[in-house]
């Protein structure tokens, strides 16, 4: 079996991004709720009836083609920092990461796919891709999903769909969302204004943590709230135009600052490069609007491209709990905060000064805006 | 007759410092005033007898052997930005700047002496050293004094001693004062009681631009408040040993910062020299008060020695006037704040990242404190 270790040391394939256009796009994930046919769901079950049904998923979910070496772990098998981690890089829910005895999770070697076992419904399966692919990824995860159906009785009703413990997933059982860096549009003050209009067409935006979390680093979950009365891709297509749209008006955003202000923005990205090379303490906060500001930088051709890279594995790995278990301790506040500053200053210390970008410079990587009519 | 910009264009004697200690004291600074027997002082003088007051003595002044060559000119010959500029060096007064017709400034070639003629009263000397020097300073200028009297009569009471506009200069029309800095005191959150206790000690306490303005860049300067009853030596040698006082304070606050909580000193170090290498935008005050601390940190070992000369000519030369004089047109706050940013990042740009320092590393530049039980 797979070690946690070898699973972690790894940035997934989505943080790695590639050839893939990220500029705003970070990645795309598709979630499936699925419950077994005549089995009390995880919240009303005893634990004797979570355990069976956890043995009969199991072994099933081992089956499946990815999974065959795949990182696989009862809960209780987990320190609460490694399960932390799990939550840092979207693995799993900070929900299923407070259960021991009983759930499980299993991870994919390359973190594309994860299924977690007995979180509030038996199977909680996720698929992420970099960039804009909320088709691929949902591609990805209705195979696994028919897959696992030769074998597993789902529950199922034919007005309603799948069955799930929560009403709001009833039907598809699909979430599909993705995670969109804004720092233009927050620059630009028309932050709350996009945000509205999202919201008025029914879709959810959350922090970087999802639910109930703040915005960090300008960093923005837009996923779609309702699972009943549509296909799944329905949801999707009309979950990735305004996504697509959302993205055209972000890169028009960067470039507007640019045009009516080049002096702030240059400004704004040699403070940030400056204080990110040479703080030798910076809390989580900091570090992610300063990172926020540097990957926008690369994107523009403030910084060299690969610069985007180092700081998509950075906003990973400078959360609270990758510090502690790179380090192998348990770290007080400020022993992070200075564990983070030295490792942002390692990882960026070949990164050149920003070089002057102009509006001349432009090169849109949208040609023409998106077909939707809203936003 | 020197030029203007020949005289600014050298940075003054005292702002190099050279081999002198300015660790803490950055300059010491003697003021004398006097004014012609039986003749109306300024304020209550017609136009026509500031002129004749001014033709009287000028002369005089250009007689003495350091004002040889020196720039001597009518402050109606000036621009505003030139007398700007004068302020800026500390080489005539604010209200001198506002003068016009019949006044007139005689500055040495290398800034160390310089006479206001028609300022509050017929003459203003002073004489400036770098470090604490007050008493060089004082000799330096008490030879002109006497050299200007074998010409010139001063008016003089027996009683009351010289005779001034303004009473609080009456008797020795001497002010004796030094520009501290004092970054460790502030950091440290004592600076309050210290310049509680010196006000206590009847000396006074201002900012960078003298009498009612604010302390920037962590700099103060510290003044005897009274004139009568006093010889010039025991004012000198009171204000000397409040001084070396609160300069041993200071560097005392320094080490023990760096003692208590090295990582937050260092961390102040980076962050201050990364925003200085790297803002294209920064206006008086966060300059300031970035190169204060930078200053500090040379001073400590966290960057070369010679840094501190680099601030302190970084001090004078963004000051706005500066900037608009070199520049020879006159420039908006924005375009000052580039201006500044530019200049400071291209005097900069070869000191290199802070190296770590630790308490082991102390050597207390004074050995012991000095004798005064005040403070």
């Amino acid at each position: 079996m797979m070690r946690f270790s070898t699973l972690i040391r790894h940035p997934a394939d989505w943080m790695i991004g590639g050839a893939v256009d990220n500029a705003v796009v970070l990645t795309s994930r598709i979630r499936l709720a699925r419950n077994l046919h005549l089995a009390p769901f995880p919240g009303w079950a005893t634990a004797e009836q979570r355990r069976q049904a956890m043995d009969k998923i199991l072994p099933v979910i081992q089956e499946l083609r990815p999974m065959k070496d795949a990182f696989a772990q009862s809960l209780s098998g987990l320190t609460s920092v490694q399960k932390q981690v799990l939550v840092e890089r979207h693995l799993i829910s900070r929900e299923h990461a407070a259960r021991t005895e009983g759930s499980a999770a299993v991870i994919e070697r390359r973190q594309s796919l994860s299924i977690m076992v007995n979180e509030e419904d038996h199977l909680r399966m996720q698929s992420i891709r970099p960039g804009l692919n909320l088709r691929v990824a949902f591609e990805a995860l209705n195979e696994v999903d028919d897959e696992l159906q030769q074998t597993l009785q789902f529950a199922f009703d034919r007005r309603l769909g799948y069955l799930t413990t929560c009403p709001t997933n009833l039907g598809t059982g699909l979430r599909a969302s993705a995670m969109l860096h804004l720092p233009g549009l927050v620059l630009s003050d028309q932050i709350g204004q996009v945000l509205n209009a999202i919201g008025r067409m029914g879709l959810a935006v959350r922090g970087l943590y999802g639910e109930g979390t703040e915005s960090l680093g300008n960093l923005y979950q837009i996923s779609n709230q309702s699972t009943l009365g549509e296909t799944e891709m329905q949801i999707i297509d009309r979950l990735e135009r305004v996504i697509s749209r959302v993205a055209f008006h972000e890169l028009n955003a960067r470039w507007k600052l640019i045009e009516d202000d080049p002096l702030m923005v240059h400004d704004k990205m040699g403070r940030s490069f400056g204080i990110l090379q040479h703080a030798w303490l910076i809390d989580s906060k900091e570090a992610l609007n300063h990172l926020s500001i540097l990957r926008m930088g690369a994107n523009l051709g403030f910084f060299p491209l690969e610069t985007v890279r180092l700081c998509d594995n950075l906003l990973m790995e400078i959360q609270p709990a990758h510090l502690q278990l790179q380090r192998g301790i348990k770290l007080s506040p400020e022993q992070r905060d200075e564990r983070r500053a030295q490792i942002i200053r390692a990882n960026l210390q070949n990164v050149p000064s920003p070089v002057m970008v102009t509006a001349q410079t432009k090169k849109l990587p949208y040609n023409e805006p998106p077909s939707s009519s809203e936003l």
